[in-house]
Protein backbone atom coordinates (compact mmCIF):
# COMPACT_ATOMS: atom_id res chain seq x y z
CA UNK A 1 0.00 0.00 0.00
CA UNK A 2 1.50 3.85 -0.88
CA UNK A 3 1.22 5.97 2.15
CA UNK A 4 -1.32 9.13 1.66
CA UNK A 5 1.28 11.18 0.93
CA UNK A 6 4.80 11.50 -0.26
CA UNK A 7 6.48 13.77 2.05
CA UNK A 8 5.32 15.93 4.56
CA UNK A 9 6.77 19.05 6.11
CA UNK A 10 5.84 20.31 9.09
CA UNK A 11 6.66 24.04 10.34
CA UNK A 12 6.90 23.90 14.15
CA UNK A 13 7.98 20.79 16.27
CA UNK A 14 6.02 21.12 19.46
CA UNK A 15 3.39 19.24 21.50
CA UNK A 16 1.25 18.85 18.23
CA UNK A 17 3.86 19.22 15.40
CA UNK A 18 5.78 16.44 17.33
CA UNK A 19 2.96 14.30 18.09
CA UNK A 20 1.43 14.40 14.39
CA UNK A 21 5.33 13.62 13.29
CA UNK A 22 5.35 10.40 15.64
CA UNK A 23 1.71 9.19 14.24
CA UNK A 24 2.71 9.59 10.45
CA UNK A 25 5.68 7.81 11.01
CA UNK A 26 3.69 4.80 12.97
CA UNK A 27 0.82 5.02 11.14
CA UNK A 28 3.44 5.04 7.91
CA UNK A 29 0.92 8.33 6.31
CA UNK A 30 4.05 9.60 4.67
CA UNK A 31 7.36 8.33 2.97
CA UNK A 32 9.13 11.20 4.39
CA UNK A 33 8.96 14.13 7.30
CA UNK A 34 11.30 17.49 7.26
CA UNK A 35 11.19 19.85 10.70
CA UNK A 36 11.36 23.43 10.42
CA UNK A 37 11.98 25.30 13.24
CA UNK A 38 14.09 28.27 14.31
CA UNK A 39 16.07 26.31 16.95
CA UNK A 40 18.68 23.90 15.34
CA UNK A 41 19.31 22.25 19.08
CA UNK A 42 15.93 21.13 19.55
CA UNK A 43 15.57 20.34 15.85
CA UNK A 44 18.45 18.12 16.32
CA UNK A 45 17.14 16.73 19.27
CA UNK A 46 13.77 15.78 17.53
CA UNK A 47 15.97 14.56 14.59
CA UNK A 48 17.53 12.21 16.69
CA UNK A 49 14.46 11.11 18.67
CA UNK A 50 13.42 10.14 15.12
CA UNK A 51 10.01 12.52 15.21
CA UNK A 52 11.48 13.78 11.54
CA UNK A 53 13.60 12.44 9.25
CA UNK A 54 15.43 15.49 8.30
CA UNK A 55 15.31 19.56 9.59
CA UNK A 56 16.01 22.93 7.97
CA UNK A 57 16.18 26.76 9.67
CA UNK A 58 15.08 28.28 6.61
CA UNK A 59 12.34 27.39 3.90
CA UNK A 60 14.09 27.43 0.74
CA UNK A 61 15.84 23.87 1.49
CA UNK A 62 13.76 20.85 1.14
CA UNK A 63 10.01 22.29 0.89
CA UNK A 64 10.27 21.70 -2.96
CA UNK A 65 8.58 17.83 -2.88
CA UNK A 66 6.38 18.17 0.05
CA UNK A 67 2.85 17.33 -0.93
CA UNK A 68 1.62 18.08 2.50
CA UNK A 69 2.64 20.84 4.34
CA UNK A 70 1.59 21.51 8.33
CA UNK A 71 2.23 24.62 10.38
CA UNK A 72 2.17 23.77 13.99
CA UNK A 73 3.74 27.25 14.69
CA UNK A 74 1.67 29.45 17.51
CA UNK A 75 -1.36 31.32 16.23
CA UNK A 76 -0.20 34.32 15.76
CA UNK A 77 2.58 33.89 13.39
CA UNK A 78 0.82 31.21 11.29
CA UNK A 79 -0.01 32.97 8.33
CA UNK A 80 3.37 34.80 8.11
CA UNK A 81 4.76 30.98 7.67
CA UNK A 82 2.58 30.74 5.83
CA UNK A 83 3.55 33.06 3.33
CA UNK A 84 7.47 32.45 3.82
CA UNK A 85 7.12 29.29 2.59
CA UNK A 86 4.70 29.73 -0.43
CA UNK A 87 7.74 30.61 -2.89
CA UNK A 88 9.43 27.59 -1.77
CA UNK A 89 5.95 25.05 -2.14
CA UNK A 90 5.00 23.07 -4.70
CA UNK A 91 2.06 24.26 -6.65
CA UNK A 92 0.19 20.68 -5.79
CA UNK A 93 1.18 20.74 -2.29
CA UNK A 94 -1.95 21.26 0.40
CA UNK A 95 -1.24 23.51 3.19
CA UNK A 96 -2.87 23.16 6.67
CA UNK A 97 -2.32 24.38 9.95
CA UNK A 98 -3.09 23.34 13.58
CA UNK A 99 -3.62 26.84 15.05
CA UNK A 100 -7.13 26.94 18.00
CA UNK A 101 -8.05 30.52 16.45
CA UNK A 102 -8.97 30.32 12.17
CA UNK A 103 -11.12 32.94 10.46
CA UNK A 104 -7.66 36.12 11.15
CA UNK A 105 -5.56 32.78 10.10
CA UNK A 106 -7.41 32.01 6.97
CA UNK A 107 -8.13 35.75 6.31
CA UNK A 108 -4.57 36.49 5.99
CA UNK A 109 -3.30 33.59 4.42
CA UNK A 110 -6.25 34.40 1.23
CA UNK A 111 -4.83 37.64 0.94
CA UNK A 112 -1.18 36.93 1.18
CA UNK A 113 -0.78 33.36 -0.72
CA UNK A 114 -0.82 32.95 -4.39
CA UNK A 115 -3.42 31.49 -6.14
CA UNK A 116 -1.75 28.47 -6.71
CA UNK A 117 -1.31 27.32 -3.04
CA UNK A 118 -4.32 25.75 -1.57
CA UNK A 119 -4.63 26.31 2.18
CA UNK A 120 -7.25 24.87 4.81
CA UNK A 121 -7.19 25.64 7.85
CA UNK A 122 -7.10 23.13 11.06
CA UNK A 123 -7.54 23.04 14.52
CA UNK A 124 -7.26 19.69 16.74
CA UNK A 125 -9.24 19.48 19.68
CA UNK A 126 -5.73 18.17 21.29
CA UNK A 127 -4.32 20.26 23.57
CA UNK A 128 -2.74 19.66 26.75
CA UNK A 129 -1.45 21.20 29.72
CA UNK A 130 1.88 20.94 28.52
CA UNK A 131 3.44 21.96 25.46
CA UNK A 132 6.69 21.32 23.17
CA UNK A 133 7.75 17.84 21.26
CA UNK A 134 8.89 16.86 24.99
CA UNK A 135 5.34 16.05 25.82
CA UNK A 136 4.09 14.79 22.56
CA UNK A 137 3.18 11.18 22.45
CA UNK A 138 1.57 8.54 20.10
CA UNK A 139 -2.50 8.57 19.46
CA UNK A 140 -2.47 12.18 20.10
CA UNK A 141 -5.84 12.55 18.20
CA UNK A 142 -7.06 9.43 18.24
CA UNK A 143 -11.04 9.72 19.33
CA UNK A 144 -10.48 13.73 19.28
CA UNK A 145 -12.55 16.46 16.99
CA UNK A 146 -10.49 18.02 14.44
CA UNK A 147 -11.96 21.28 12.44
CA UNK A 148 -11.04 21.88 9.25
CA UNK A 149 -12.43 25.19 8.00
CA UNK A 150 -12.65 25.35 4.10
CA UNK A 151 -14.27 28.03 2.18
CA UNK A 152 -16.21 28.17 -0.68
CA UNK A 153 -12.85 28.16 -3.19
CA UNK A 154 -11.85 25.16 -1.49
CA UNK A 155 -10.97 22.03 -3.75
CA UNK A 156 -13.39 19.43 -2.59
CA UNK A 157 -10.32 16.98 -3.41
CA UNK A 158 -7.73 18.53 -1.22
CA UNK A 159 -10.33 18.70 1.40
CA UNK A 160 -11.34 14.84 0.88
CA UNK A 161 -7.56 14.46 1.11
CA UNK A 162 -6.94 16.07 4.66
CA UNK A 163 -10.16 14.49 5.96
CA UNK A 164 -8.39 10.90 5.01
CA UNK A 165 -5.43 12.41 6.71
CA UNK A 166 -6.70 13.21 10.31
CA UNK A 167 -8.80 10.01 10.27
CA UNK A 168 -6.04 7.97 9.48
CA UNK A 169 -4.74 9.53 13.02
CA UNK A 170 -7.96 8.57 14.61
CA UNK A 171 -9.40 11.50 14.58
CA UNK A 172 -13.64 12.75 14.20
CA UNK A 173 -13.34 15.36 11.10
CA UNK A 174 -15.60 18.43 11.48
CA UNK A 175 -16.47 20.89 8.27
CA UNK A 176 -16.97 24.40 10.08
CA UNK A 177 -16.90 27.88 8.57
CA UNK A 178 -13.84 29.81 10.58
CA UNK A 179 -16.18 32.91 11.55
CA UNK A 180 -18.49 29.78 13.41
CA UNK A 181 -15.14 28.10 14.42
CA UNK A 182 -13.64 30.96 16.39
CA UNK A 183 -17.40 31.88 18.46
CA UNK A 184 -17.51 28.52 19.52
CA UNK A 185 -13.91 27.71 20.88
CA UNK A 186 -13.94 31.64 22.14
CA UNK A 187 -16.83 30.04 24.19
CA UNK A 188 -16.06 26.61 25.04
CA UNK A 189 -12.03 26.41 25.27
CA UNK A 190 -11.23 30.25 25.43
CA UNK A 191 -13.30 32.02 27.68
CA UNK A 192 -12.75 28.72 30.32
CA UNK A 193 -8.80 29.30 30.18
CA UNK A 194 -9.69 33.20 30.56
CA UNK A 195 -11.79 32.71 33.92
CA UNK A 196 -9.23 30.19 35.35
CA UNK A 197 -6.25 32.30 34.61
CA UNK A 198 -8.00 34.98 36.58
CA UNK A 199 -9.09 32.89 39.42
CA UNK A 200 -6.15 31.53 39.76
CA UNK A 201 -4.49 35.13 39.89
CA UNK A 202 -7.36 36.61 42.14
CA UNK A 203 -6.03 34.25 44.67
CA UNK A 204 -2.41 34.11 44.71
CA UNK A 205 -2.51 37.91 44.24
CA UNK A 206 -4.45 38.35 47.78
CA UNK A 207 -1.97 38.94 50.93
CA UNK A 208 -4.01 37.87 53.35
CA UNK A 209 -3.88 34.41 51.54
CA UNK A 210 -1.76 31.49 52.79
CA UNK A 211 -0.24 29.93 50.08
CA UNK A 212 0.43 26.55 52.04
CA UNK A 213 -3.81 26.64 52.48
CA UNK A 214 -3.58 25.73 48.77
CA UNK A 215 -2.15 22.05 48.97
CA UNK A 216 -5.53 21.59 51.20
CA UNK A 217 -7.75 22.35 47.93
CA UNK A 218 -9.22 19.30 46.69
CA UNK A 219 -11.69 19.83 44.04
CA UNK A 220 -12.24 23.05 42.88
CA UNK A 221 -9.51 25.20 42.88
CA UNK A 222 -7.27 22.40 41.69
CA UNK A 223 -8.94 21.92 38.63
CA UNK A 224 -8.81 25.53 37.65
CA UNK A 225 -5.27 25.77 38.38
CA UNK A 226 -4.42 22.66 36.13
CA UNK A 227 -6.39 24.86 33.51
CA UNK A 228 -4.53 28.03 34.00
CA UNK A 229 -0.90 26.13 33.97
CA UNK A 230 -1.50 26.23 30.26
CA UNK A 231 1.38 27.51 27.97
CA UNK A 232 0.76 31.32 28.95
CA UNK A 233 2.48 32.60 25.52
CA UNK A 234 -0.06 30.36 23.54
CA UNK A 235 -2.85 31.36 25.26
CA UNK A 236 -1.34 34.92 25.21
CA UNK A 237 -1.65 34.87 20.78
CA UNK A 238 -5.08 32.90 21.34
CA UNK A 239 -6.87 35.09 23.01
CA UNK A 240 -4.91 38.26 21.20
CA UNK A 241 -6.34 36.76 18.07
CA UNK A 242 -9.57 36.04 18.78
CA UNK A 243 -9.93 38.97 20.75
CA UNK A 244 -13.88 39.89 19.60
CA UNK A 245 -15.22 37.06 20.22
CA UNK A 246 -13.41 36.70 23.53
CA UNK A 247 -14.26 39.78 24.88
CA UNK A 248 -17.99 39.19 23.71
CA UNK A 249 -18.05 35.98 26.03
CA UNK A 250 -16.15 37.84 28.66
CA UNK A 251 -19.19 39.74 28.96
CA UNK A 252 -21.87 37.01 28.48
CA UNK A 253 -20.01 35.19 31.35
CA UNK A 254 -19.82 38.32 33.68
CA UNK A 255 -23.71 39.17 33.37
CA UNK A 256 -24.51 35.28 34.43
CA UNK A 257 -21.83 35.65 37.17
CA UNK A 258 -23.56 39.16 38.57
CA UNK A 259 -27.10 37.14 38.44
CA UNK A 260 -25.73 34.74 40.93
CA UNK A 261 -23.93 37.18 42.96
CA UNK A 262 -27.25 39.11 43.21
CA UNK A 263 -29.03 36.05 44.61
CA UNK A 264 -26.28 35.23 47.02
CA UNK A 265 -26.18 38.96 48.03
CA UNK A 266 -29.50 39.06 48.95
CA UNK A 267 -30.54 35.37 50.49
CA UNK A 268 -32.73 34.65 47.65
CA UNK A 269 -31.97 30.45 48.08
CA UNK A 270 -34.59 29.63 45.37
CA UNK A 271 -32.67 31.23 42.27
CA UNK A 272 -29.49 30.25 44.06
CA UNK A 273 -30.77 26.57 43.52
CA UNK A 274 -32.29 27.17 40.02
CA UNK A 275 -29.09 28.37 38.81
CA UNK A 276 -27.13 25.50 40.35
CA UNK A 277 -29.74 23.36 38.82
CA UNK A 278 -29.77 24.83 35.67
CA UNK A 279 -25.98 24.19 35.22
CA UNK A 280 -26.43 20.15 36.21
CA UNK A 281 -28.77 19.66 33.80
CA UNK A 282 -26.37 20.77 31.19
CA UNK A 283 -24.17 18.58 32.58
CA UNK A 284 -26.51 15.28 31.93
CA UNK A 285 -27.31 16.49 28.51
CA UNK A 286 -23.27 16.38 27.70
CA UNK A 287 -22.21 13.08 29.11
CA UNK B 1 -8.09 -4.72 70.66
CA UNK B 2 -11.06 -2.77 71.53
CA UNK B 3 -12.24 -0.72 68.76
CA UNK B 4 -11.67 3.44 68.98
CA UNK B 5 -15.57 3.93 69.63
CA UNK B 6 -18.42 1.86 71.60
CA UNK B 7 -21.27 2.90 69.19
CA UNK B 8 -21.16 5.34 66.28
CA UNK B 9 -24.92 7.51 65.32
CA UNK B 10 -24.66 9.03 61.98
CA UNK B 11 -27.47 11.83 61.33
CA UNK B 12 -27.67 11.33 57.49
CA UNK B 13 -26.90 8.60 55.27
CA UNK B 14 -25.15 10.30 52.45
CA UNK B 15 -22.11 10.28 50.32
CA UNK B 16 -19.66 10.89 53.47
CA UNK B 17 -22.13 9.57 56.07
CA UNK B 18 -22.43 6.43 54.19
CA UNK B 19 -18.83 6.06 53.23
CA UNK B 20 -18.04 7.17 56.82
CA UNK B 21 -20.30 3.90 57.85
CA UNK B 22 -18.32 1.64 55.34
CA UNK B 23 -14.84 2.22 57.12
CA UNK B 24 -15.99 2.26 60.24
CA UNK B 25 -16.78 -1.21 59.74
CA UNK B 26 -14.39 -2.27 57.45
CA UNK B 27 -11.41 -0.71 59.80
CA UNK B 28 -13.80 -1.94 63.05
CA UNK B 29 -13.58 1.72 64.39
CA UNK B 30 -16.96 1.21 65.87
CA UNK B 31 -18.88 -1.82 67.99
CA UNK B 32 -22.28 -0.88 66.45
CA UNK B 33 -23.23 1.92 63.80
CA UNK B 34 -26.89 3.66 64.11
CA UNK B 35 -28.09 5.95 61.06
CA UNK B 36 -30.70 8.51 61.83
CA UNK B 37 -32.91 9.37 58.86
CA UNK B 38 -35.87 11.00 57.68
CA UNK B 39 -36.79 8.87 54.66
CA UNK B 40 -37.34 5.22 56.17
CA UNK B 41 -37.36 3.05 52.80
CA UNK B 42 -33.92 4.66 52.25
CA UNK B 43 -32.54 4.32 55.91
CA UNK B 44 -33.73 0.55 55.38
CA UNK B 45 -32.10 0.28 51.91
CA UNK B 46 -28.81 1.41 53.55
CA UNK B 47 -29.04 -1.21 56.47
CA UNK B 48 -29.69 -4.30 54.03
CA UNK B 49 -26.75 -2.66 52.70
CA UNK B 50 -25.15 -3.63 55.57
CA UNK B 51 -23.92 0.06 55.87
CA UNK B 52 -25.50 0.22 59.59
CA UNK B 53 -26.82 -1.84 61.76
CA UNK B 54 -29.81 -0.05 62.48
CA UNK B 55 -31.68 3.16 61.70
CA UNK B 56 -34.33 5.52 63.43
CA UNK B 57 -36.33 8.51 62.53
CA UNK B 58 -36.44 9.80 65.44
CA UNK B 59 -33.97 10.52 68.01
CA UNK B 60 -35.49 9.44 70.83
CA UNK B 61 -34.53 6.18 70.50
CA UNK B 62 -30.92 4.62 70.22
CA UNK B 63 -28.86 7.61 70.85
CA UNK B 64 -28.52 7.11 74.44
CA UNK B 65 -25.40 5.21 74.52
CA UNK B 66 -24.14 6.25 71.74
CA UNK B 67 -20.53 7.58 71.95
CA UNK B 68 -19.65 9.38 68.89
CA UNK B 69 -22.27 11.11 67.04
CA UNK B 70 -21.80 12.70 63.35
CA UNK B 71 -24.01 15.37 61.71
CA UNK B 72 -23.61 14.65 57.97
CA UNK B 73 -26.75 16.33 57.04
CA UNK B 74 -26.72 19.30 55.23
CA UNK B 75 -24.93 22.13 56.05
CA UNK B 76 -28.51 24.85 57.08
CA UNK B 77 -29.70 21.90 59.17
CA UNK B 78 -26.33 20.57 61.27
CA UNK B 79 -27.37 22.79 64.06
CA UNK B 80 -30.73 22.29 64.08
CA UNK B 81 -30.12 18.38 63.95
CA UNK B 82 -27.57 18.45 66.65
CA UNK B 83 -29.62 20.36 69.05
CA UNK B 84 -32.79 18.03 68.21
CA UNK B 85 -30.15 15.27 69.15
CA UNK B 86 -29.04 17.06 72.52
CA UNK B 87 -31.41 15.46 75.12
CA UNK B 88 -31.45 12.04 74.20
CA UNK B 89 -27.15 12.27 73.75
CA UNK B 90 -25.03 10.46 76.64
CA UNK B 91 -22.87 13.36 78.76
CA UNK B 92 -20.10 11.38 77.85
CA UNK B 93 -20.42 11.59 73.30
CA UNK B 94 -18.70 13.39 71.19
CA UNK B 95 -20.26 15.13 68.57
CA UNK B 96 -19.47 16.35 64.93
CA UNK B 97 -20.32 17.40 61.76
CA UNK B 98 -18.96 16.98 58.41
CA UNK B 99 -20.64 20.27 56.61
CA UNK B 100 -18.51 22.39 54.38
CA UNK B 101 -19.37 25.47 56.36
CA UNK B 102 -17.83 26.15 59.85
CA UNK B 103 -18.10 29.14 61.41
CA UNK B 104 -21.97 29.31 61.51
CA UNK B 105 -22.55 25.65 62.69
CA UNK B 106 -19.79 26.20 65.35
CA UNK B 107 -21.62 29.41 66.50
CA UNK B 108 -24.92 28.24 66.44
CA UNK B 109 -24.47 24.78 68.59
CA UNK B 110 -22.65 26.45 70.96
CA UNK B 111 -25.78 29.11 71.20
CA UNK B 112 -28.10 26.10 71.77
CA UNK B 113 -26.17 23.27 73.24
CA UNK B 114 -26.43 22.40 77.08
CA UNK B 115 -22.83 22.05 78.61
CA UNK B 116 -22.41 18.94 78.74
CA UNK B 117 -22.12 17.67 75.34
CA UNK B 118 -18.96 18.21 73.61
CA UNK B 119 -19.42 19.69 69.63
CA UNK B 120 -16.25 19.85 67.24
CA UNK B 121 -16.33 20.75 63.96
CA UNK B 122 -15.13 18.64 61.20
CA UNK B 123 -14.55 18.85 57.57
CA UNK B 124 -13.63 16.11 55.47
CA UNK B 125 -12.27 17.40 52.22
CA UNK B 126 -14.00 14.53 50.55
CA UNK B 127 -16.82 15.47 48.13
CA UNK B 128 -17.83 14.36 44.64
CA UNK B 129 -20.19 15.56 41.94
CA UNK B 130 -22.26 12.64 43.02
CA UNK B 131 -24.13 12.79 46.40
CA UNK B 132 -26.34 9.77 48.16
CA UNK B 133 -24.99 6.92 50.23
CA UNK B 134 -25.18 4.67 46.29
CA UNK B 135 -22.08 6.44 45.63
CA UNK B 136 -20.47 6.00 48.78
CA UNK B 137 -17.35 4.26 48.73
CA UNK B 138 -14.45 2.53 50.96
CA UNK B 139 -11.29 4.70 51.60
CA UNK B 140 -12.97 7.97 50.48
CA UNK B 141 -10.95 9.79 53.60
CA UNK B 142 -7.63 8.31 52.37
CA UNK B 143 -4.98 10.86 52.58
CA UNK B 144 -7.54 13.36 52.48
CA UNK B 145 -7.52 16.26 54.44
CA UNK B 146 -10.29 17.01 57.52
CA UNK B 147 -9.88 20.06 59.08
CA UNK B 148 -10.70 20.44 62.82
CA UNK B 149 -12.43 23.39 64.25
CA UNK B 150 -12.20 23.25 68.19
CA UNK B 151 -12.12 26.71 70.06
CA UNK B 152 -10.93 28.02 73.30
CA UNK B 153 -13.52 25.68 75.27
CA UNK B 154 -12.84 22.16 73.04
CA UNK B 155 -11.75 19.30 75.66
CA UNK B 156 -8.47 18.26 74.30
CA UNK B 157 -8.98 14.77 75.00
CA UNK B 158 -11.65 14.78 73.20
CA UNK B 159 -9.93 16.67 70.07
CA UNK B 160 -7.31 14.08 70.03
CA UNK B 161 -10.27 11.23 70.13
CA UNK B 162 -11.51 12.22 67.54
CA UNK B 163 -8.35 13.59 65.57
CA UNK B 164 -7.25 9.09 66.10
CA UNK B 165 -10.94 8.78 64.26
CA UNK B 166 -10.18 10.63 61.43
CA UNK B 167 -6.20 9.64 61.13
CA UNK B 168 -7.85 6.08 61.39
CA UNK B 169 -9.56 6.67 58.49
CA UNK B 170 -6.66 7.57 56.38
CA UNK B 171 -7.33 11.37 56.78
CA UNK B 172 -4.74 13.94 57.42
CA UNK B 173 -5.97 16.24 60.17
CA UNK B 174 -5.67 19.93 60.18
CA UNK B 175 -6.76 21.97 63.05
CA UNK B 176 -7.81 25.36 61.96
CA UNK B 177 -9.96 28.49 63.72
CA UNK B 178 -13.41 28.24 62.15
CA UNK B 179 -13.19 31.43 60.91
CA UNK B 180 -10.11 31.17 58.94
CA UNK B 181 -11.69 27.70 57.75
CA UNK B 182 -14.48 29.41 56.47
CA UNK B 183 -12.50 32.22 54.36
CA UNK B 184 -10.01 29.68 52.96
CA UNK B 185 -12.78 27.51 51.85
CA UNK B 186 -15.08 30.11 50.40
CA UNK B 187 -11.94 30.84 48.01
CA UNK B 188 -10.59 27.48 47.31
CA UNK B 189 -13.20 25.59 47.00
CA UNK B 190 -16.92 27.99 47.09
CA UNK B 191 -15.81 30.32 44.85
CA UNK B 192 -14.65 28.13 42.10
CA UNK B 193 -17.85 26.20 42.18
CA UNK B 194 -19.69 29.71 41.55
CA UNK B 195 -17.77 30.76 38.74
CA UNK B 196 -17.80 26.98 37.17
CA UNK B 197 -21.84 27.31 37.72
CA UNK B 198 -21.96 30.72 36.45
CA UNK B 199 -20.08 29.97 33.13
CA UNK B 200 -22.00 26.80 32.30
CA UNK B 201 -25.22 28.70 32.67
CA UNK B 202 -23.77 31.56 30.94
CA UNK B 203 -23.04 29.02 27.86
CA UNK B 204 -26.10 27.22 28.01
CA UNK B 205 -28.13 30.49 28.08
CA UNK B 206 -27.04 31.83 24.50
CA UNK B 207 -29.63 31.32 22.36
CA UNK B 208 -26.87 31.79 19.60
CA UNK B 209 -25.10 28.76 21.08
CA UNK B 210 -25.50 25.34 19.71
CA UNK B 211 -25.53 22.72 22.79
CA UNK B 212 -24.45 19.38 20.21
CA UNK B 213 -21.15 22.14 19.75
CA UNK B 214 -20.38 21.13 23.62
CA UNK B 215 -19.52 17.86 22.61
CA UNK B 216 -16.85 19.24 20.86
CA UNK B 217 -15.39 20.30 24.43
CA UNK B 218 -12.07 18.92 24.74
CA UNK B 219 -10.46 20.37 28.24
CA UNK B 220 -11.61 23.59 29.18
CA UNK B 221 -15.41 23.65 28.94
CA UNK B 222 -15.46 19.97 30.14
CA UNK B 223 -13.39 20.48 33.07
CA UNK B 224 -15.87 23.27 34.49
CA UNK B 225 -19.38 21.13 33.54
CA UNK B 226 -17.67 18.61 35.49
CA UNK B 227 -17.91 20.84 38.86
CA UNK B 228 -20.89 22.40 38.00
CA UNK B 229 -22.26 18.81 38.04
CA UNK B 230 -21.83 19.07 41.88
CA UNK B 231 -25.02 18.75 43.77
CA UNK B 232 -27.71 21.70 43.54
CA UNK B 233 -29.03 21.52 46.98
CA UNK B 234 -26.06 21.47 48.85
CA UNK B 235 -24.13 24.02 47.20
CA UNK B 236 -27.19 26.34 47.55
CA UNK B 237 -26.58 25.56 50.98
CA UNK B 238 -23.10 26.44 51.40
CA UNK B 239 -23.00 29.70 49.78
CA UNK B 240 -25.63 30.37 51.48
CA UNK B 241 -24.24 29.98 54.79
CA UNK B 242 -21.06 31.47 53.60
CA UNK B 243 -22.26 33.98 52.24
CA UNK B 244 -20.09 37.03 53.43
CA UNK B 245 -16.92 35.25 52.35
CA UNK B 246 -18.21 33.76 49.32
CA UNK B 247 -18.93 37.76 48.09
CA UNK B 248 -16.10 38.71 49.29
CA UNK B 249 -13.88 36.15 47.10
CA UNK B 250 -16.23 36.95 44.11
CA UNK B 251 -15.58 40.60 44.23
CA UNK B 252 -11.65 39.87 44.43
CA UNK B 253 -12.25 37.05 41.27
CA UNK B 254 -13.93 39.75 39.81
CA UNK B 255 -11.56 42.64 39.74
CA UNK B 256 -8.81 39.81 38.92
CA UNK B 257 -10.83 39.18 35.43
CA UNK B 258 -11.53 42.56 34.76
CA UNK B 259 -7.67 43.10 34.93
CA UNK B 260 -6.89 40.79 32.01
CA UNK B 261 -10.12 42.09 30.60
CA UNK B 262 -8.94 45.06 29.61
CA UNK B 263 -5.08 43.35 28.95
CA UNK B 264 -7.22 42.17 25.97
CA UNK B 265 -9.09 44.81 25.30
CA UNK B 266 -6.44 47.07 24.65
CA UNK B 267 -4.09 44.61 22.43
CA UNK B 268 -1.89 44.36 25.48
CA UNK B 269 0.32 41.07 24.88
CA UNK B 270 2.98 42.04 27.35
CA UNK B 271 0.49 42.26 30.17
CA UNK B 272 -1.78 39.34 29.17
CA UNK B 273 1.59 37.20 29.13
CA UNK B 274 2.69 38.49 32.30
CA UNK B 275 -0.93 37.74 33.70
CA UNK B 276 -1.10 33.86 32.01
CA UNK B 277 2.61 33.46 33.37
CA UNK B 278 1.38 34.40 37.04
CA UNK B 279 -0.69 31.28 36.92
CA UNK B 280 1.49 29.13 36.29
CA UNK B 281 3.82 29.80 38.67
CA UNK B 282 1.05 29.21 40.77
CA UNK B 283 0.46 25.89 39.69
CA UNK B 284 3.89 24.80 40.23
CA UNK B 285 4.15 25.98 43.67
CA UNK B 286 1.09 23.37 44.05
CA UNK B 287 2.51 20.46 42.41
Amino acid sequence: MSSLFHHIAIAGIGLIGGSLARDIKRLKLAGRITGYGRNPARMQHACSMGLIDDWHVGFESGLQDADLVVVGTPVCSIAQVVQAMAPYCSPDALVTDVGSVKEPVVKAVASALPDKICFIGGHPIAGRENSGFESSRDGLFENRICVLTPDETTDPERLAKLTCFWEALGARVVIMNARVHDKIFGAISHLPHVVAFSLVNALVDTPEFDRTILRYSAGGFRDFTRIAASDAVMWRDIVIANRDNVLHWITVFQQSLAELTRAIASNDADSVERLFKKSRDARRELS
